[in-house]
């Protein structure tokens, strides 16, 4: 199997100025990709003839198959088509039939074709028009010493119909669409990055028709299993062979395989369970209720949650003896176990998750840093008391001991 | 005045893949762009030592300054130090004073230093460090042939840290910072889009030394103004002459001048009014109080917050009568009336906030559709209630919904 060896130019001075994002890029790479067209390399550049010219030149030496995006419109600094002309030596031609299509676009939306548009209606000798079925600019393929040069426009509301009804049908056409990529995502939480990169050295070595990447979010680390293959059956053979030994190695810190956060599998256990849950919640401020009001069909399960902030609230609303914050502290595993305890029986539900930390900036002491954390959780089997200490800003840390309390959490309810 | 011409390398396979969107270089373009540093290329290459030795060898051929992002990780495929020890030909170094910050690092988590992570305390010869605020992975800077190379990490919340307390500070220092960009923010909240481009529909126009964009969030429209100069000082005269017809034309709506969000403006306001909060949350499910409380020293005005999700609860905890919630319904004014003003009396706070609404994608009656959201704010003067019909689905309706109690309760405090 032959696979083609692609190359992205994306062309507009508004993304290196970092006034938008390159979304085309990661569209354009996902959509080859699932064709079995592999992108060895993606460009950026201004709108600039001569850096234009270069840069394809350059992708040219390279890759096999080369798409632009940007640069077709109908303005001065448009100058993708006179770069293409430049870099292969193709003349540029004027097309009758392409100008009738400007105009009557302009006619369906009752404005008078400006003169500049006229520029839209040249193609390179050779090119075969992709038309563009929301804008004015065509799209072309064009082929140059055996290689092939894509152009699209930049507006990706132009760009992506335009790859969906004619790139993708072209490049089937002409049998280069070699194979189909799946991927299967396996999520952990619980173990840090080079924890599970110990348990799974060898399968990040892959290198072939399954390959193996780890990527990290905070307290969550993703096993993204990628397999190359003529067909689909095939492809989900390879990727199945790989996560059965994932799943054997990682157990346990599994919460989900595909897309779903963690916060949602919790959601699906306790609505599968037929559980309740109500949270008090110190430091992270509402923000694991926020998460778990995020899934449809909340109120399901989720109850009630106190955001006892000040210790005066944690004891009115959760009758926790101040005498115990005075001795303890407020941030000590015994309230976390009293915030647990208390609000599962106050509210009367199945589950309680209580939390208390300190995230900074203020707020540290010699012997409690920023960044400790205690997180309990309780059912009528008992309260059980997790001590954290978590690295990173304010908002970082929140993030962190969310995430840590939904994981403790999913846990228990698998017990 | 000289610039310098710089390029990026984004490094990953799942940027090639599509996997991620390359949020790192857009970050980089503009934190570059504001410096007068002008980016003239972007390459996204995968984990491929030899691919990135080739890119990083091209860009030096081309570019003073090349920023690379990704593949500093602990992991086989993290081969950015190599490959930049290859394209310059620097020797790497084992640095004991890295990786004695590495070993804190897994201390303070309580985690056993894995072995890989020995890998990260590596340097190119002659190199300075960038510390690593966030995670493991050092940057560095390094010079070759009077140009220079910046190596940062790919995870966002690790690299953006990095450029603001290392990078940038570092080349002002070496003043290699041309700085000629200016931009100045005005927030504001409480209109929709084509109400503000209504009253700065001439601003909007301008072309030249200063510009004015307009960019739409959820419930909030940002006026942002540009210049462009030679020297700070000028840039700031001409932003201030555009500013201040802005203030006069959009007045009240205006939450802040800057990038502050309306949340750290409410806790600014609360702080130096030294008032208390306490808030009562239903189909929000915490995310206001999770905002107020990322705002660090937020437990000077944030005393508590009760997400009453379960009609139980809103009787148990905030003592609103069950026969008003059969009657009136859970999302009612009078419901809301009553959270604010309870949960305000309850906890002895000077403000109470409440809100109740139908966030979907089910709940919604004839009377009530989706989007229908009751948003009270309580002082000693009385409570008032708002009506709002918010679109979009659940999540952004919660944010919306949110900011719109916020901003209520701004309006109030400026009273």
């Amino acid at each position: 199997m032959v696979f083609m060896r692609a190359e992205i130019i994306s062309i507009g001075t508004e993304l290196l100025l970092g006034h938008i994002a390159n979304t085309n890029a990661q569209y354009l790479s996902k959509e080859l990709a699932e064709c079995g067209i592999d992108v060895h390399l993606e460009t950026t550049v201004g709108d600039n003839v001569v850096r234009i010219k270069d840069a394809l030149k350059d992708a040219l030496s390279r890759a096999d198959f080369v798409i632009t995006t940007g640069g077709l419109g109908p303005t001065i600094d448009d100058v993708t088509l006179e770069a293409i002309s430049r870099a292969t030596g193709k003349k540029l031609i004027f097309c009758k039939d392409i100008l009738k299509k400007i105009g009557r676009h302009f006619k369906e939306t009752n404005i008078k074709m400006p003169q500049e548009n006229r520029r839209q209606a040249y193609l390179p000798e050779g090119a075969t028009e992709l038309p563009n079925s929301s804008g004015t600019a065509p799209g072309f393929i064009v082929n140059v010493d055996r290689k092939l040069i894509a152009a699209l426009p930049g507006v990706p509301k132009e760009m992506r119909p335009m790859v969906e009804e004619s790139l993708i049908p072209y490049l089937k056409k002409k049998s280069l669409c070699k194979a189909i990529i799946k991927t299967h995502t396996i999520r952990t939480s619980g173990v840090c990055e080079s924890g599970i990169n110990a348990k799974v050295k060898d399968l990040l070595r892959l290198k072939g028709a399954v390959t193996v990447g780890i990527y990290a979010h905070p307290l969550v680390v993703d096993l993204k299993i990628t397999a190359k293959s003529e067909n689909s059956k095939k492809a989900s053979r390879l990727i199945e062979d790989v996560a059965r030994i994932i799943r054997k190695r990682v157990g346990k810190h599994i919460f989900t395989e595909g897309d779903e956060e963690i916060e949602a599998v919790v959601a699906r256990l306790l609505m599968k369970k037929h559980k309740t849950l109500a949270v008090a919640e110190s430091a992270t401020g509402g923000k694991i209720s926020d998460k778990l009001t995020n899934i449809p069909g909340a109120s399901k399960y989720f109850l009630f949650s106190a955001v006892t902030y000040s210790n005066q609230s944690k004891t009115d609303e959760l009758l926790i003896p101040a005498s115990l914050i005075k001795e303890k502290g407020a941030v000590s595993e015994e309230v976390a176990h009293l915030m647990a305890t208390n609000v599962r029986l106050l509210t009367n539900t199945d589950y309680g998750l209580g939390i208390t930390g300190i995230f900074g900036p203020t707020g540290a002491t010699k012997t409690k840093p920023v960044g400790l954390v205690y997180i309990a959780v309780s059912d009528k089997k008992g309260t059980s008391v997790k001590q954290f200490n978590l690295l990173g800003d304010r908002k970082l840390i929140k993030t962190k001991a969310t995430i840590a309390a939904l994981d403790l959490l999913r846990r228990r309810l698998l017990e």
